[in-house]
């Protein structure tokens, strides 16, 4: 197992806690939830998404000897814990959320019931994960809204946190539709579609940029995409129709698949190089933008009309430059059958083992959420699905292009006003329901009582 | 080998353009150099960092079959450069700037010189592991800047992009002068303390806090922090008082090592405990403060005087909220012994082979950086130090801890000004050399000649 998908990708407290509650005797079932506080004020709904891979690391969950020496190295746990923490394994259940569904502030988006052990210890991975996934997805969608169909490449592994965050970022961007990835690695793992261009290095390294564009094409069979800012634009530009029309004598018509710009201001770059490609015969020839872009930009190019095909995204949307943390949390609401609430200010907690329903109108349209206690007759869908139970998913989880497709359908159908980029007050209705205010209400007249 | 350090970790682009070299036979030595542009408004100069992790996936580069068969699948690539990427190795050599030294704009902190392929090929996990530990060391150290003297302690996992994120992130931060991690497997592997405290699920899973208290005490052997602000703080921390005080009658005084406060008003909160605390003979008892907190909170809430002994940074540090990406580049500054340079409009570089001098008056005091050719007599100490040499360290890096002292070293040298949070024009001098302009006339005179 790689140490990045060691069970010791934990904070410590998980174990000191286990530790307790194991020599307590606690092993009672215990309900968490993951939830978001509040959205970033940029973010009018967010996309739910990383389930696969909480899936993948809970049903993996086990500790190795060299774990545990390590474990025991610290002075601070007993041969007992150890011994009980090597035959640690997830035996608990997992409601979800499907990968692509939106959803909002308070809303349970993962539920998880198991031993208290178990259920307290994974905290720390499951969000780890979860948050990644979510923020990213939820961030790669604003760019999807505004592309008016445009082609999207995730071009973010140079900035993205690390090489997990990279792979991670590229399977979100792809779940929120993205077209592809320049991340080979994650082409691999996760089969999302591959794309590249070439660097200003390899332009550089050539005497003259022509020579460069020719041993580019010579060099790599199928289509090619030509980057030409290096020097100046439009000169290139006027390279590449010349060289397109030397192809096209060969009968390699469309080996020039497209340009890319990446710097300078990029609406007159891109209307003087389509201008200079149509006057010589390159109409298909496409253009990629790409540089330091985000959904701000992508809208204001495609406003301008500027003649684009497709965008390379990077650092903005594999950072979440704008938001790059949610106020996401992992909050015990049950134990033991009964409902628990965290009072702290600003971060109190709705108690209780809740689900979500999504109400729609006669026509289909979604008239509001409303987060009620999971046995509680609402009207509405309820959109936390049983994905695990005893340990073992129930079904293989949808594909990755399945919860695309899904991803898709769902965002269609959010509100018109949410779909739009701009801030302001989130106005879609999030009701929580009697059943959840009202226990909320008992177990703080329950704690008023203890407390005197 | 894990997917998360497999050689496909890279842009597609790497591998296409390795095709075309190969292809053209173009194996002349090229030299890139890692820099930053433009430092972020909110930095006044950055740390570098991830230099290890750096030389350990040059040393570590290798496709695999399992590797190459994918990049066959792709009909991408030509037997016989699969063949050559089998048995690619890096051999070329590495200087760097030691981890933890302040570097600014402009500047290279590291420069690998190797044949092109090779040169070229590393550049987008080099980048990947050099950006984001540099962003966090950068962002971490204006947390020990000001916290004066307390104890900072990374809680930062679950919101961290990823796993590799949280443990390069716990080593980024101790580098920069933090004191421990809760993150055990960034324990485990770089040897950085670790510190843990408790969750407020584990308080809400006992009928009575106090019960919680004493459990956790009797399962937990060695110095405890508890938490305190799951219901009513200062409640809490009366029972924490009479508990220390039942622990002191059982001759077990200091057991009780802190309590943690993580919400609401944190200088009042505070005030209140301290109060609560030293009137009850628990003097001695810790104040621990968490919950998004970042360098400005922490300067705050030691400007207001607050009783605090340690802080818990999570996701501002680990995610460097306010910046959390480095506009940071890896570019072709010479090939075949001929310097090169971008001129693309706002990303243009500066050509060949470079040192970075850092200048001192004669008390000691930094008065300004020149930027200079290698071969190029300069007063200042040289900063790029040779790490590597024909693909092999050439000797240990320094080891965690002793880069930590040197960063401490050098951090107390920075000029006053630029130990301040506040924004600002970052006035640091750094100066281009005029052989370095020289040099880049030159070549730009030289393609002007190629255009016509």
């Amino acid at each position: 197992m790689s140490e990045l998908s060691s069970p010791l990708v934990t904070d410590l407290y998980q174990l000191t806690m286990a530790q307790a509650y194991l020599a307590l005797g606690m092993r009672a079932t215990a309900v968490f939830e993951v939830f978001v506080r509040r959205l970033p004020r940029q973010r009018r709904f967010l996309l739910a998404a990383g389930l696969e891979q909480a899936i993948d690391y809970l049903e993996a969950l086990r500790f190795g000897d060299g774990e545990l020496r390590f474990l025991d190295s610290l002075g601070t746990f007993s041969p007992q814990f150890l011994r009980e923490l090597s035959s640690l394994r997830f035996t608990g259940c997992v409601h979800a959320m499907p990968e692509g569904t939106p959803f909002f502030a308070n809303e349970p988006i993962l539920r998880v019931t198991a031993p208290i052990i178990e259920a307290q210890f994974v905290e720390s991975r499951l969000l780890n994960l979860v948050h990644f996934q979510t923020l990213i997805a939820s961030k790669a969608v604003r760019c999807v809204l505004v592309a008016q169909g445009r082609r999207l490449i995730d071009f973010g592994l140079r900035r993205a946190h690390g090489s997990e965050a990279a792979i991670h970022a590229a399977r979100a961007a792809y779940l929120a539709g993205f077209d592809a990835t320049a991340t080979v690695q994650a082409g691999r793992q996760y089969g999302i579609p591959l794309s590249g261009t070439m660097a200003h290095s390899y332009i550089e390294a050539h005497e003259r940029e022509e020579d460069a564009f020719r041993h580019f094409l010579d060099a790599n069979p199928g289509p090619t995409t030509l980057l030409i800012d290096t020097y100046d634009t439009r000169r290139a530009a006027r390279r590449v129709a010349a060289l397109a029309s030397q192809q096209r004598a060969l009968g390699a018509a469309g080996r020039i698949q497209a340009v890319r710009i990446d710097s300078g201001d990029l609406a007159a770059q891109a209307q003087a190089v389509r201008q200079i490609l149509d006057a010589d015969g390159c109409g298909s020839v496409r253009i990629v933008l790409s540089g330091s872009l985000d959904e701000y930009q992508v809208q204001a190019l495609l406003a301008a009309n500027t003649p684009v095909d497709a965008f390379g995204i990077g650092t903005h949307m594999v950072v979440s430059q704008d938001a790059p943390a949610l106020d996401i949390a992992y909050k015990l609401e049950e134990y033991a059958g009964q409902g628990r609430r965290k009072r702290s200010p600003g971060k109190a907690t709705w108690p209780g083992r809740k689900q979500v329903y999504r109400q729609r109108s006669a026509q289909g349209r979604w008239t509001g959420d409303c987060v009620a206690l999971a046995d509680e007759a609402m009207d509405g869908e309820p959109l936390l699905q049983e994905v695990m139970r005893d340990g073992r998913r129930i079904r293989d989880l949808p594909t990755l292009s399945a919860s695309r497709e899904f991803c898709r359908q769902q965002v269609a159908q959010l509100p018109s006003e949410l779909r739009q980029l701009e801030h302001g007050e989130c106005s879609y209705p999030v009701r929580i329901s009697p059943r959840v205010e009202a226990l909320a209400h008992e177990l703080d007249a329950r704690d008023e009582l203890h407390a005197h």
